[in-house]
């Protein structure tokens, strides 16, 4: 089991700066504000999008202030993200500790989702490089278009491979990109030195968002929280997509039917779960993720010193095993 | 009553231009996101803010695309701000038309608002200037801070004409004073020259504030639309504030602690309203409104061509003589 600790190790320090950084960016005199950051800041998240902006900087340079300034962009936008996922799911937990709109209401969780987006904005100014700031920019809207699609699909009931790698290419993997594009800006890299890493994070973020959907067809008291949502939403992800795009499998024409069922049942749900995992959904699932991974390790072979990207490869076995 | 159409007459082509610059830059290839879009570009808004921008621009030079990016960016960016402030009300109804969160729901009223607010950065990077995008990244901070200040002083029951103006800089002058010195950095004018036209904004952005604050103080019948709003939210504002403010006023002790009561019900929300209008409230507003002009009136006559000003000047009586 590769940890995340071991991958941080080699930038601990620049994390610390980081984190001083985006405290001290997004503090202001408004104390409501200020106690609801506090308490967010104290469960900050695995940071992996950050550690990939400074694993791709050290490729070419140094972890110079206009690296943290890139990677803190990217970070707070990622959580600004996440905070207004929580307003539309009406989530009441994130990383077991209640979510803003829990604490306080969906008001002020927007408009902390607000704060975060222009702080980013800022960081990315901070750069003052037009390159890293186009970077956001682009990035904001490839997001919000990504979760879009994805409703889209959902409501269309859109069974195709090309339509899933799109979305999660928009919605996740856009976002591993920026990461890569904006470290390897900071430092200066080449054309071609940001071409290869930018091809490496965004297979690290189409395996993270494969991951993250297998999540969604275990058993529920097999993970420890509640699983099929996805599916509830209407959402057909890749060990599902997988099995329903095989009609040579037994209840295929029946499973395809139950899948575009508007608002599944928790028991249709279960059965759709079984179907995929029983048919070999995750499987396949884990096998493209495998696939993936040699890929990029095709990509890092030709760097100029392939040994140091050995922490950036690591976050794919980090990814592909993580439990949660 | 001075009508908008005839203060828009002067900057008409421009202002189709600035139309179809920000339809063409929000269309995707999601149909989903279009058919939103389309819906919401139909019931566009007075479009008070690109317009200052424009009239700003224009006293120091021409209508380059360069100000008609600026004045995307705040256009996108103030209608971000409405989406999601109809989605943490929800609101069902804005300009007479059903709001995105009616029409479809939270999640792509969240979407689409985060999908404005970067389509706005990109305008401002499209402008190129550096001045433009930290005005715009600042912005966003200081809108939100503005939301959530006004939240906590309502909370807080704080009843202070200082907090009043510290919010109504924050949450409408702030936009105001960023039109100005966007228009101005657009077209390269001289740190005096931008002083001066954002210290004019600034006073209408306030004044645009009071004469909205003070709607809330009509009886129901007389406007058309619900009254009272900001009471049933905490808020006071300028009407009531000023009279709460003088204790030499009868009944005064028993108003304010009226007016510090946890969820107003609508027979309080009727009594504070009429002491308000009873007790001079509402004038002292205008008069304040009147000043504002006055000094901005002053400001203007030490321009180089204080003529030129006059549709800037005209928007002080389109915003106080304005009926919704």
């Amino acid at each position: 089991m590769t940890s995340l600790d071991s991958i941080k190790s080699v930038i601990e320090p620049d994390l610390v700066r980081l984190n001083q950084m985006i405290r001290a960016q997004l503090l202001s005199d408004n104390s409501l504000m200020d106690t609801v950051i506090e308490s967010y800041l104290t469960t900050k998240g695995k940071q992996i999008r950050p550690i990939i902006v400074m694993l791709c900087a050290r490729m070419y340079g140094d972890i110079t202030d206009c690296v943290l300034n890139a990677a803190a962009a990217i970070e707070l936008l990622h959580n600004a993200s996440l905070i207004h996922d929580d307003v539309v799911d009406d989530s009441k937990l994130r990383r077991g500790t209640p979510t803003i709109n829990a604490l306080w209401d969906n008001r002020i969780a927007v408009l902390v989702g607000d704060f975060f987006v222009s702080t980013a904005l800022q960081r990315a100014i901070a750069t003052d490089h037009t390159a890293i700031i186009s970077i956001i920019g682009r990035l904001g809207k490839l997001l919000s278009l990504g979760e879009i699609d994805q409703i889209y699909n959902a409501r269309t009931h859109t069974v195709t491979e090309e339509a899933y790698f799109k979305i999660i290419d928009f919605k996740t993997a856009s976002l591993f990109v920026a990461c890569a594009q904006a470290g390897c800006h900071a430092v200066g890299a080449d054309e071609q030195g940001i071409a290869k890493l930018s091809e490496v994070a965004r297979l690290l973020g189409l395996c993270f968002q494969i991951r993250d959907d297998i999540f969604d067809y275990y058993e529920p008291d097999k993970v420890g929280k509640p699983t099929g949502n996805d599916l509830r939403e209407g959402k057909i992800t890749l060990p599902l997509l997988h099995v329903l795009l095989d009609e040579s499998l037994p209840q295929h024409d029946e499973m395809l039917q139950l899948a575009r069922t508007e608002e599944l049942d928790d028991a249709s749900i279960a059965i759709l779960q079984a179907y995929a995992r029983d048919n070999g959904g995750i499987d396949y699932a884990y096998a493209t993720m495998d696939a993936m991974r040699r890929e990029a390790a095709e990509v890092v072979a030709t760097l100029p010193d392939p040994a140091k990207a050995e922490p950036l490869m690591q976050i794919f076995d980090y990814i592909i095993e993580r439990d949660l």
